[in-house]
């Protein structure tokens, strides 16, 4: 099976998609960022009263989504439609859980720009807690639903 | 114990750094991209006559190293003076492993050019292999080891 | 009432859009930028002669109106179809006045690209001129003219 | 007098700056968002549970100023080593007023960075509640107080 | 003739192409980097064992082609549905030819972005080799091809 | 003889600057943009009446060189201290011929800056001429001038 990306040289390309249709197409992603109790509990709190760790790194990530096509070399530009992020504290990791789903109208997905969301709020949350715990770690960032386009619909198991 | 990132009032600010001293600080930060055995063989083989998959994530993770203060909105710009990724296939993940190795002559440290080099190059192996493999996972995104300025040496555990 | 760019929980999103049709829309915005009598004289012979300070504003407004999803955090990504800017000498300011007009074809607005444009030329003016007169102020950035999509037309009163 | 950025043909150009000293460089600049009264209490409430309008303009503000150089040509590249933004909510305006402080080790001033980040801070407040209110006015922009450099020491009158 | 950039007053503009239709566009651009005959046998080797200079050229022309808005003060910013570059030694020359591909579905042409993909490339080769050869040349480059609009086809005679 | 931007095992990686002196350095590049004789005029004539074709891509050329770093893969940010454009027309080409001076105080030469400059200069004439002349060209790009640096002085032959 061949890769989209090169061609029969083995040359990288960025792919026509000139003849695909502008559909509605959508992507959500996940990851998380794991870190040590005690950094878990002042974020926590943080919230509150210390300032809004999960608020900076939601908006970090919604600006990535838009910055896809340029950190990405062979990704297409494309005029997203939607980006939202979530969020969440969890207690059992101990970290946060980051979810992001990106929308479209055009001719390619919006799995990598879903991808690029998730990767730069988890990137933002590690900068705002570094001085205090410096062996957190990202994971888990994987696609979880695709939708839209011609090769269909694409569930994580 | 407070985040250095927000100010007395819960604020978040790009923090002061001008009376820290110009000193030569280093950063080492891995990760890697786990995929299924067959899609492993395929850029196993691809980088001798497919398509290097692994020299255009180098790329990507070494401009990615550039874009850091772009994408993290509390990160101060830096003059990067060394960037290097290392991308190796490993059979036994199946995947890919990637390190990030930067360097800088500056004010504040480069762990978030380290830990960005790394993850641009996973979105990057993640963008060229989707189209035969949806449900790869990127992870393992840490700091290895940290050296200059105040806050001393680190190494992770 | 509800402020669009937040969800039920208060947390920041890219609103959805997708749904929105795809319309011819325009904008125009104005502001100024206001400086002592003497700067006003300078800059007013220079464009004969000792350097075109309008001519560096007009296209720092077009180039800053194509950055305007970089800068505004929530804003779409648009295919902007046209940016004219108009500077005046206004000698009853006295200063320059400046107008910015954008055109798209596309699911949002340009109020923000109008705006942006006109903010961008302003500082580029404040920069130029800069030298000779540090109190200068920047105001008067408002929408005039909003048409095309479903919120309709808007004029300023 | 002439304006520094233009060459003795009258051509604009990037001022030489090599021979300038590095030094210590301090700049504020301050600005406001003015809105009709039931805009400002929409907000005013917001901030406790609809929505940060204050925080994401602060995040837009501090990146602004990291965009200085790529938006207004004739800016020097600088290492920023501090950026920080007050947004206060002023029912007299009424609106919001926007102070950014911004610092270097450089050799130029900080003057255009402090008066970005004002300026990206006010756009994103009027993005954020342009559903509710299209005639808000942004002014007041100016320079406050600039430190360092042989130009010397500059207070707003 | 008039200058279609320009105003009827003389001012810059971005042209108004909101009533263009959207069609399919293509255009190919050329260029070459021209070296002395040891530089070339130095990268035609290298392209074997030593590093590949055409492919980290290729990368850098694919992504320049997405910053041709960025770059052109006056190009209207586009969806690039396919960029493609093909880099090669020519011996005669002594040096690299290269060319570029680009398409979209849009409301102007891509005669920049092939441009831009050219220019980017040759540079990327210039910046690798200089510190064995600073008396290289980059020439040749112009339009070889463009279809789509309606000014129609044209063909470099 | 061994390409520095290539590691023992042919990987691109960006060279490690950091033990090289921080020092003056400068550098100056050239090229030109072919035109057939009527353009020529036009935009001869333009100069005075219909449209600053020069003062524009000059414009262009200034903001080329600051993004060197983004466009270059394996180019170092560095703090340009000085970019001047001279643009000239030349009857006997028939076009325009460009030359850009770039200065820093770094810790890497600014050859590419200022080739950079030059070739978005072009590409700028290029852009605001082409709807007359599709059939110009862009070459005798090189490098005239370069100081500072271990390597030292070059001057082309």
């Amino acid at each position: 099976m061949a890769l989209t990306h090169f061609d029969a040289k083995g040359d990288a390309h960025m792919v026509d998609v000139s003849d695909k249709a502008v559909t509605s197409r959508m992507a959500i992603a996940e990851g998380w960022v794991k870190m040590a109790r005690e950094t878990f509990e002042i974020i926590s709190e943080g919230r509150a009263k210390k300032g809004d760790v999960l608020g900076v790194a939601r908006l970090a990530g919604i600006m990535g989504a838009k910055k896809t096509s340029e950190l990405i070399p062979l990704c297409h530009p494309l005029p997203i439609t939607k980006v939202a992020l979530d969020l969440t504290l969890d207690a059992d990791l101990p970290g946060v859980r980051i979810a992001a789903t990106v929308k479209t109208t055009g001719q390619t997905g919006v799995e990598m720009e879903a991808l690029t969301a998730v990767s730069t709020a988890a990137l933002t949350v590690y900068d705002m807690i570094k001085a205090v715990d410096k062996a957190m770690e990202i994971g888990g960032i994987r696609l979880v639903l695709k939708e839209g386009g011609k090769s269909g619909r694409y569930e994580a198991p």
